[in-house]
């Protein structure tokens, strides 16, 4: 049911990059940011712009721009320095395609060249300034980096669930965030709390699952190395509270997600069937 | 003479990275930050303000901004996936201080923080919008991080002076032009073309100096590790035209730039005297 946002996205994407001074790091930016994702981030921010009816399709910059942003996250992340993963999306990590320097570089390109895709995009001054003001706030130090220093942290020490929380809330939470409170800022929605609080659930629900997968999902279905976590000693939900209770967790943050779409005044029906998809997603 | 200048600087970096949420990364951020550089470019930027009677301390965000913009690009370039550096401004580089996640987290927290100190700042919304585009287009893909490419390309393969001058030019040159044009902007300068030149001629110059230094510097004074582009096997401009024709290129790009200062309609005398500083330098 997608589609028709994933080729939007792509194309878009692909417009964007082509543009870029060729070499090395133009063909990793592309690698990475080109290759087959969910998109949910971007495709998130589209839907809420259509429920408001408003024409999502002049906003796709802004909808690139966050997906920009996550595949910056991605290819870092995955850096000898850092997590060092091999796989991802299916195929080979940024840096064993390429080598690390280029990877560092494209990641750093991404993490750059989004605030210009937002700065040269059709909106209003205070609508781009406030697009880039929320975006690189929920991706910066107070927001997803400091998620991710936490998550290094907390390889060589157990958290507690709270700590593990707090950690995800920023790593993985804030990025699914931003795409609700920017449309939601966009069309002007005057309960803009509600969309943050989704985000907020969404983003726990979604990590919860992720550590699930990770534990019984098959690798060739996923794209990413299994069990990666437990190689990396990392604490995740389903080791700390069991798979039976993080499967629990899952389902009460859908709940009470759909119960805060209904109070608002919008048909959030296509909002719905997606998360519906998200949620007995296997990759 | 500069010490104001330094001061205010120093002072805001510091205001700006306090209010970092704590951790690794914050103090990676302000050990590379803080420690005592030449603080070049925002100089120059509050310099260019001030020869045109401009209340220079209103800007120094902008200031700032840009100096965080090039200590990100020092952190990641000193990476072991890049120039593998242990020795910066007289200290340990970043991650051999602290490590290499760190790292990458502290230059991705300065490169993603930049653009908010520019859009929290409290000029217009016009000229919050033109500083951001112009910073992050000289940094990014077709700017400073294209030099950073081909700096590493010409690692392995001996680069002609078109092509070392290509690189320099964006490598250290796009950030020695930022703040030439990005001060030239906010005051309404009619021949912005005369800042850029000037920039473009004293990037090349500088990194003509940078790279005589480093075959003569003395290691205690640069605070860095001498003959580190030998180690390299990088091609540099000594290397390509000999000692004494790159110190004769140096004083015929000064020259020239004193001329173009020339053609402008300000007071540009403590321009000429810090420039006359930077010729001069030893590190």
């Amino acid at each position: 049911m997608m589609e028709l946002y994933l080729q939007l996205i792509h194309e878009r994407l692909d417009t964007i990059t082509r543009s870029f001074k060729d070499g090395p790091v133009k063909e990793a930016v592309r690698y990475s940011l080109l290759a087959p994702g969910k998109r949910m981030r971007p495709i998130l921010f589209l839907l809420v712009l259509e429920a408001y009816h408003f024409p999502y399709e002049k906003y796709v910059d802004i909808a690139c721009a966050i997906e920009m942003i996550h595949t910056y996250s991605l290819i870092h992340d995955d850096l000898p320095g850092m997590d060092d993963d091999d796989l991802r999306r299916g195929r080979p990590t940024c840096h064993k395609q390429f080598n690390e320097a280029t990877a560092i570089l494209a990641g750093d390109t991404l993490l750059n060249e989004a605030c210009l895709v937002i700065l040269n995009s059709a909106l209003s001054q205070h609508l781009k300034l406030k697009m880039c003001q929320l975006l690189y706030t929920y991706s910066g130090i107070q927001g997803m980096i400091y998620g991710q220093q936490q998550d290094l942290y907390f390889e060589n020490q157990r958290p507690s669930l709270e700590q593990l929380q707090d950690l995800h809330e920023h790593k993985t939470g804030c990025l699914i965030k931003a795409p609700f409170v920017m449309a939601g800022e966009i069309v002007g929605e005057s309960q803009l709390s509600i969309w943050e609080q989704i985000g907020y659930k969404l983003g726990l629900a979604f990590q919860i699952q992720d550590d699930i997968l990770d534990v019984i999902g098959q690798q060739d279905v996923l794209g990413k190395t299994i069990g990666s976590d437990e190689n990396h000693h990392k604490a995740t939900y389903v080791s700390l509270m069991g798979l039976d209770l993080a499967r629990d967790h899952v389902n009460t943050y859908f709940a009470e997600i759909k119960d805060l779409l209904n109070q608002l005044t919008i048909d959030s029906s296509k909002i719905e069937q997606y998360l519906n998809l998200l949620i007995k997603r296997e990759k």
